[in-house]
């Protein structure tokens, strides 16, 4: 079946004439109540605009912990008034999701891979529309497999392409492929790399991020339960990665940069890889140092926030 | 690209014969420790044949605290000795999934969609190939949506299908597309079907279950944050679905499905239906509602497994 491809217009510059959040949705109107179901979040039930109206920046994460962590950390740096151990989770009725709040930053995880980040991005998305939000800006903070790369390398994704190394995210609409652009903000990934220049021993490079369907046989790794392939079809398949400009392997970023375009939300992904896959598949990186690893992008992160909310102020 | 058909043999009998959980992968053999990442367990640092080597019965669901409460309740049912309260999480040393043993049953959370799942199904099989485990049954227990059935239906899957209500489970591997099938254990199917009978108020079918990879537009849902189709669209797609037998939605049965027959698993997926999709796409039973229709799978599965180990004993 001939793929349909959508919303390559020019939908992604929108927020810089408005600032709002849109979704993509003329049903949304008609509805009198709208159930944020895997958040325990509703339009009847809470008063969305003034629990999240202020918010500027969203960061994404797979982890629940990290996320909190992240919460706390930012927390702190922004020399938000009252204890930071106080957050709490937002979305406490259920454990699909976990989100904290910090003054204008919300952080929410997400799971693993692009069913469960999409899930997350419609009720996210859905949120910052009915609260009103202006001028938000989406990072996606995570891990991944670097492709020639020191581990600990904090990838900033210029493109996130599929497991072809194509910058485009198919999805099944209705028994329809449809294929959607996955470009970034090019000046947010540049602004985000210069931050994590001006950041001393934070080794930060700019680079695809290809996003797979599967962490064992979908990133050639040799050790999953399942495996047809030999040590040679995984390298070649690696330096071809390579040489389309793959520095790191997740498993969120196609979706995450699709939705983001159609809604005209700026967004990046800010990625550490936790190890070389020219070197191996298994994570053997002793439990503190992938701590510290994992802390990379929160920082990069962190600066980039303090350095925009004091042009702000 | 032509897709490539792998695993369509006979490798699905081959349990019957030894019992024993099958790798499919001749490189494992070659590895000195194996580390279960997403699980923080590894043949090293853990004795798998003692923690595990009693497993019959490995029941997964997508929320952690769910299969919590699934091991708590079994381990009652069970009159295993002790406090079920006491039951720790054997992943406690990660987020990324949570693990209960109650006897000879195993409870394991997979979050949403099927690249999670599918990763903690590597892990899985490793882990009971590992642990020398014999004669395991693995069921998924979970949520989903109902296609022309009453909520609160128990829906016993026959076959696992995709968007195009094709048994197969697609995937990308080294970036040729492979397909693989979704054909689940029948006699199995047949035996929790009369064990539903047996319960009172526990209305249960027989019926295909379709697997999407997105809750909104990929289950034809009209209230996400993007949405390109009309109602009858929609409906036209859940007629298609009907008439094709599937009378469930979920988003992780097909690469359950296919794993466990690749690896020689004897396998079933048991979900309760919490709404009509032809008369809504909100989640707005009450919760009280929701949390008894979630325990429906957990009184079928227990019945199931009680009987079985009555008859060994």
């Amino acid at each position: 079946m001939a793929p349909i491809l959508l919303n390559v217009g020019n939908e992604s510059t929108d927020y810089l004439e408005h600032g709002l959040v849109h979704v993509k949705n003329p049903h949304l109107d008609f509805m009198e109540e709208d159930i944020l179901y895997h958040f325990n979040l509703g339009t009847k039930t809470h008063n969305l605009p003034a629990m999240f109206g202020d918010i500027k920046f969203v960061c994404v994460g797979g982890s629940a912990n990290r996320m909190k962590a992240f919460a706390q950390f930012i927390f702190k740096e922004l020399e938000l008034k009252g204890d930071c151990n106080d957050i709490d989770d937002i979305c406490a009725g259920t454990d699909r999701y976990s989100m904290y709040k910090a003054g204008p930053v919300l952080s929410i995880s997400h799971g693993m891979g692009v069913p469960s980040i999409s899930i997350m991005m419609h009720e996210l998305i859905k949120l910052l529309h009915h609260a009103k939000c202006r001028d938000v800006t989406l990072i996606r903070i995570g891990t991944s497999g670097g492709v020639g790369l020191e581990p600990g390398t904090v990838v900033i994704t210029d493109t996130a392409v599929d497991s072809f190394f194509q910058p485009q995210f198919e999805q099944v609409v209705l028994g329809k492929v449809i294929v959607r652009s996955t470009q970034l903000d090019e000046n947010l990934a540049q602004e985000l790399l210069q931050c994590g220049k001006e950041i001393p021993n934070l080794p930060t490079v700019l680079g695809n991020t290809m996003c797979t369907h599967d962490f064992y046989e979908g990133q050639g790794r040799l050790d999953g339960a399942l495996c047809s392939f030999s040590t040679e079809d995984k390298l070649e398949y690696l330096r071809k990665a390579h040489e389309a400009g793959v520095r790191n392997i997740e498993m969120e970023s196609t979706v995450f940069a699709a939705m983001c375009r159609v809604c005209g939300l700026k967004a990046a992904v800010i990625c550490v890889t936790l190890l070389d896959r020219f070197k191996g598949d298994q994570i053997s990186t002793p439990h503190e140092l992938l701590l510290e690893y994992q802390q990379r992008p929160q920082y990069l992160v962190s600066h980039f926030i303090k350095k925009h909310l004091e042009l702000h102020n």
